[in-house]
């Protein structure tokens, strides 16, 4: 991989992720100045860049920690010198926590988890290393992934956490992931929440538990994480460049994506079609998460062709509609459907400002699954 | 990554691609078999394992070269020492064509293309760096993809080649990938491609072009390649671990399929349902190409559950009809939809005999998309 500071980005060989760097910033100061105005704590979820050079920037405007959801992507962040690094995933097996457990003797550790026998691994875990693991007990809040039920569920898993060596009950974590986008449905969805939320807090006060943290939203709630009652830390991802899904709902506009994919034209072969050179190896097969047509990307250069349909290394472009024609070896940049699985698809991403590559950055944590 | 020869697979971290080495060698002489019996050279593709071991395996049963999609994956498997690479795709840009020259020099290179805009590139490189590059005119026999319409277009892409230095015209490669399964509407479809793969080489033929190699096939029809008029070569990735589609399709039985995930159960927070952690990081987000239940994979220990729904790091199994339950910490055993886009997902993968890991294998040419 040879491009370095200084080429043109239009001079990349593809497929290539692109990162505008003035959206990026432009992004992340958006949401710093917005956690400041209603006092949230901030820990990003690094899922989405996966880059420590990125997570540093977070850092450097406020963020107060990282989130990460494996530990290999924990033992990469480190290089970012976090003082503070959220697991949000149940972390099951003892060498994982024993990895993980070098990490905490680096800096403050804490896990997000639902089951006593998940806390309970963890709390033998730290035992032995003889580190202190925070915990936020994951509730859930309608989704149906992860989470106990709000009520005496929750009641009693955080009073099993209490119990447990070595373990620091810190608050609470929920992702209200229903909330597709922020239509009238979306809205409706929201206020649900909104008062799952109420009733939750009540219930734990009325428990005499005083959650530290109330740890939640989602990328469409982003903005209005000031509606949820009792919410103070937030682990926003995507919001550092945005993507398709979060324009299709309604939580971002065009203008502030700040990551595309420059692909090539590598067949014009059938008549009103182009064939480009990327498909589920470079975008992901993950189809919008909101509206009807299934389509993979936003084409910049033709915003009414349609991304119909993908191989591994072939994507097929619908140019009935675009108005316009391509030929073999003209390139186009697509902003993907979900920038997050996109990123770990690539070795490495191109930071572009006024039409030049001004970084290259290694997506370092790419592919930790374990 | 620390596990190694002699630790048993249920004890690996989750989540890990696990190969039945039995099985793989099966499927591996199965095909060999096959293609001497019919006397069709082998070129298989590496997309689906994307390792150099497996490679030179598949060189040592008898394949005559290998095909790659990208010339990233030429490189890397410059390392299986084979005599002869096809390159699978229709390659622009001068950075990638120099990168292949260099490939070149190392072994004899062959491409397939449906273009004189690609042919005349790879002709102006192979000129300036001295050598000589085999050509396959692809042609579409019905997918739609990349290929040029049978007739005129692909008679004058054949003259087109002929003429231009440094390259040599070896024949034809075609995909017919609409060939989904092999029910009586794939049977159909197939007789299809065998009508006019027929009128194909008679318009050759009329021309005075004889292809050396007419090259082609799918996997639902790979071992009815015998039934195509005219084939001397089999390209196939997936006959080496076969996957739910190929299952799906009729092409394989599950005692076929070498492949799977290992994952573990980590929320059962929710009645009548699991989450496991694999998502779409581990399995792709690839849907099946068969059938019209929405399913991410089949359930080695419970075959009625539905793999319904995924996140990144998330995996919802329904377990309504599963016949029997879970805890978390279980571990469970998926055939994923797509093996190729699942081993582009895993640094290493795991081969496997009598339960205990006989080889790990670094998933070398994974993320190459260039």
């Amino acid at each position: 991989m040879t491009p370095t500071a200084g080429v043109r980005a239009s001079d990349l060989d593809t497929p290539a992720i692109l990162i505008d760097l003035d959206i990026m910033e432009r992004n992340l100061r958006k949401l710093s100045e917005y956690s400041r105005e209603h006092g949230f704590r901030v820990r990003p979820h690094t899922k989405t860049h996966k880059i420590p050079a990125l997570a540093r920037k977070q850092i450097g405007l406020g963020a107060a920690g990282l989130t990460v959801a494996k530990v290999g992507e924990a033992e990469v962040m480190l290089a970012a010198l976090p003082t503070d690094l959220l697991i949000a995933y149940p972390t099951i097996g003892a060498r994982k926590l024993d990895r993980l457990m070098q990490v905490a003797k680096q800096t403050a550790v804490s896990m997000s988890l639902d089951s006593l026998f998940v806390a309970q691994q963890l709390s033998d875990a730290a035992s032995t290393h003889g580190v202190e693991i925070g915990v936020l007990a994951e509730v859930d809040v309608g989704l149906g992934r992860v989470g106990v039920p709000p009520g005496d569920a929750l009641l009693e898993l955080i009073r099993g956490i209490a119990r447990l060596p070595n373990l620091r009950l810190d608050g609470i974590a929920f992702y209200p992931g229903q909330v597709k986008s922020l239509d009238e449905e979306g809205q409706q969805a929201l206020k649900k929440v909104e008062q799952l939320l109420d009733e939750i807090l009540s219930d734990l006060k009325g428990a005499g538990v005083t959650p530290r943290i109330v740890s939640g939203g989602s990328t469409p709630t982003l903005f209005h994480s000031h509606q949820l009652p009792g919410l103070n830390e937030v682990r926003p991802g995507t919001y550092i460049f945005n993507d398709r899904n979060t324009m299709l709902a309604g939580a971002c506009t065009l203008e502030e994506c700040a990551a595309s994919i420059l692909v090539t034209v590598v067949s014009t072969a059938k008549a009103g079609q182009m064939i480009i050179d990327g498909g589920s190896k470079t975008f992901s097969s993950d189809r919008p998460t909101a509206g009807s047509e299934v389509s993979f990307g936003h084409i910049v250069e033709a915003p009414q062709a349609v991304f119909t349909k993908m191989n591994e290394e072939h994507g097929f472009v619908d140019l009935q509609k675009a108005g316009r024609k391509f030929g073999v070896g003209d390139r186009v940049r697509i902003i993907p459907n979900h920038i997050c699985v996109a990123m770990n698809l690539h070795e490495c991403v191109y930071g572009i400002r006024g039409g030049v590559v001004e970084q290259t950055w290694r997506v370092e944590a790419r592919g930790k699954l374990q």
